[in-house]
C-alpha cells in the first residue's frame, strides 16, 4: 500500500514538473529594443518628432514580426537596421553626415550570441546598407573587420552593387557639415549641442539567441579616416547567450576605451549584475565621470531590457512578447 | 610615568611606520614584458635562434635603461617596439608580410594606463614606424583610430614623412607570400603551421604607470583591408592602472570577439582574480575551448607578469627591477 502511494506521489510530482516546462516554454519571452542616436536633442518641431516616432515604431514592429513568427534575432536585427539605414532622419545609411572632406564614410557590426560570430566594417562609401555587409562579412568570411576599400572589395565579391556616393547626399547634413566647419577650432568632439547619430537593435528569439547590430555614418566633420565604437566589436556592439545583446551610441572614443558593450556583459558575467545595474553603472558613474556622453540599449537572455543614457535625449524603444512596449525621445 | 611610556611606544610606531613606508618606496617595482608573436615555432635553424634572442635581449635592455631611470612606461613601450618594428625578424614595421594583393598594411595601438587614453591606427602602407603614429593619434589628437589613407594624412599633418612602400619589400616576406597563394583554397587563416607576427611590450614604470602596445604587419596573404585584434583597444592592447596592461598575440579574430586584452582587466577588477590566473584561464581555457591560438604578455600595478600562450612557441622574455628576468621561445 505503501509503496503504490510512493508511485503515485512520484508520477504526480513528474506530471506537474512537465507541465511546468511545458507553461515555460509557452511563456518564453522573446522581444526587441532599438536606438537611433543620443544626444542634445532639444527643440525638435512636432511634426518632425512624429516622422522620428513613427519611424522608431514602424522599425519596432518589423523586427517584432519576425521573432513573432519564429524568426532569428539576427534577421530583427538586421531588418531593423536596415529600416532605420534606408531613412533620412538617422545618422546611419542614406541619412549619414558628411566628414571634413565633405564624404560620407559608414560603419556597421552585428554580433551573434549564439556563437559569438561576428563581422564588421568601416570607412564604406559605396554600400547602399552596411548593415547587411557586416553580415555578410560574419557569415561568408573568415575575418571579423574590412575597412574601406577592402570592404567594398569583398562586397563585390558577395555580389553587392556598389553605389554612386551621390546617393548620400542630403541637402540638410551637407548644411551641417558647413555649420561644423565655420565653428572650426571649437572642435565638434567636445561640443555638447551634438547627436550621437547612430542606430542600433539588440533581439532576443523564442530560441533564447542574443543578437547585437549598430550602424552609423559617425560624425559630421569628423577626421578622414576616423573610426569610432560603432564597427568596432566590444565597444559598440557585443552579444553574448550568457549574458546579453548591447548596441551603443555616443562620443565613441570613450566607449571604444571603456569597452562598453563587452563591459556590461563582463560585469553580469563576473560580478553577477543585472542587466539594468549593469548598464546604468556604466552610462552614468563610470562614463559620466570620464564626461563622456552617450548611451547604450540592451536585452538579456531572460528578455530584461534596459534603455539607459546620459544626455538630454535618445530616440529609443522596444517591444516585448509579454506585451510591454514603449517609444521614447526625452527622459521620462 | 605611564604617559611618557605611552608617548615613547607612540613615536616607536610611527618611527617604524615612516621606515616601513619608505622602504615600500624604494622597493617599487618596475619592469616590462616584450613578445614578438606566438605560433607554430619549430625547425629555426640555431644560427637564426641566436638572432631572435639577441634582438628580444636588446629590446628589453633598452625598454629597462627607461624605466631603471626613472622615465615613463610608454616611453618604455614605444622604444621597445620600434626596435622590433625596425627589425626583419618579426612581422611588424620593416619585417612585416604581404597581403593577398602583395602590399604591406601595418596596424598599431598604445594605451596609457594612467589616464585609458589610447591612439591606434590600421591599414598604413608608408610609415615606418606605426607605433609612433599610434602615440601621436593619442596624444595629439580627440580620437582613437584612424585608418588607412586617413591616418597616412594625419602623419603628414604631424610632419611625419611617409616612406616608399618599398621599404617594406623583403625577399623571405614575398617568398610566403607566393607559398600562401600556391596553398590557396587551403585558408591560411585555419593553417596552424603558423606564426602569428606581432610584436608587443608592456610595462610598469617607477610611479606605478602602466601601458601597453602592440604593432604588427598582419598574416601573409590575408584580404585586403582585413582588421585584426591588433589595432583595436580592448582586443590586442589594453592598460589600466588599476588592473594591468596586456598586449596580445594570434588569431586576431577570436581575439576580438572575445575582448581579450580587457578581459583580462576585466577578470582581475571584478573577480579579483590574479593576473596569472585570469590570463591561464582566458588563453588556456576560454580561447582553446573555441580552438584559437595565440598567446599574451601582461604586466599589473605590483609588477607581478605573465607570458601565457596555447601555441608551441612565443617570443618573449621580461625583466624587472627584483633581478628576475627570462628570454625564452619554447615551452619551458
Amino acid at each position: 500500500m505503501i509503496r503504490i502511494k510512493k508511485y503515485f506521489v512520484c508520477t504526480l510530482i513528474c506530471l506537474l514538473f512537465i507541465s511546468c516546462v511545458d507553461k515555460e516554454k509557452d511563456k518564453t519571452k522573446f522581444g526587441l529594443v532599438i536606438h537611433g542616436g543620443a544626444g542634445v536633442i532639444s527643440n525638435i518641431p512636432a511634426e518632425k518628432e512624429k516622422e522620428y516616432i513613427a519611424k522608431l515604431n514602424e522599425a519596432i514592429e518589423e523586427g517584432y514580426k519576425i521573432l513573432e513568427q519564429g524568426g532569428n534575432s539576427l534577421d530583427a536585427v538586421e531588418t531593423v537596421i536596415k529600416i532605420l539605414e534606408d531613412c533620412l532622419l538617422f545618422n546611419a545609411g542614406k541619412g549619414a553626415v558628411f566628414n571634413s572632406d565633405g564624404i560620407n564614410e559608414l560603419d556597421a557590426s552585428i554580433m551573434d550570441g549564439a556563437t559569438l560570430n561576428a563581422g564588421a566594417i568601416t570607412g564604406v562609401r559605396r554600400i547602399k546598407n552596411p548593415i547587411l555587409l557586416a553580415r555578410l562579412v560574419m557569415e561568408k568570411s573568415v575575418h571579423v573587420l574590412f575597412t574601406g576599400e577592402g570592404a567594398e572589395k569583398f562586397a563585390q565579391e558577395m555580389g553587392i552593387d556598389l553605389i554612386d556616393p551621390e546617393y548620400f547626399y542630403t541637402e540638410e547634413r551637407w548644411k551641417s557639415l558647413e555649420k561644423a566647419k565655420e565653428k572650426e577650432g571649437q572642435t565638434q568632439v567636445s561640443d555638447k549641442n551634438f547627436i550621437y547619430g547612430t542606430v542600433g537593435c539588440v533581439a532576443l528569439d523564442k530560441n533564447g539567441n542574443l543578437a547585437a547590430g549598430t550602424s552609423t555614418g559617425g560624425m559630421t566633420n569628423k577626421k578622414f579616416g576616423r573610426v569610432g565604437d560603432s564597427p568596432i566589436i566590444g565597444a559598440g556592439t557585443y552579444a553574448n547567450n550568457k549574458t546579453c545583446a548591447v548596441s551603443c551610441t555616443g562620443h565613441g572614443e570613450y566607449f571604444i576605451k571603456n569597452c562598453v558593450a563587452y563591459d556590461v556583459s563582463a560585469l553580469m558575467e563576473y560580478k553577477r549584475m543585472s542587466l539594468k545595474d549593469a548598464a546604468e553603472y556604466i552610462i552614468n558613474n563610470k562614463l559620466k565621470n570620464q564626461n563622456a556622453d552617450g548611451g547604450l540599449i540592451g536585452i538579456d537572455k531572460f528578455g530584461n531590457v534596459t534603455m539607459p543614457f546620459n544626455t538630454s535625449g535618445m530616440f529609443r524603444g522596444y517591444k516585448l512578447s509579454d506585451g510591454k512596449r514603449e517609444v521614447k525621445i526625452y527622459k521620462d
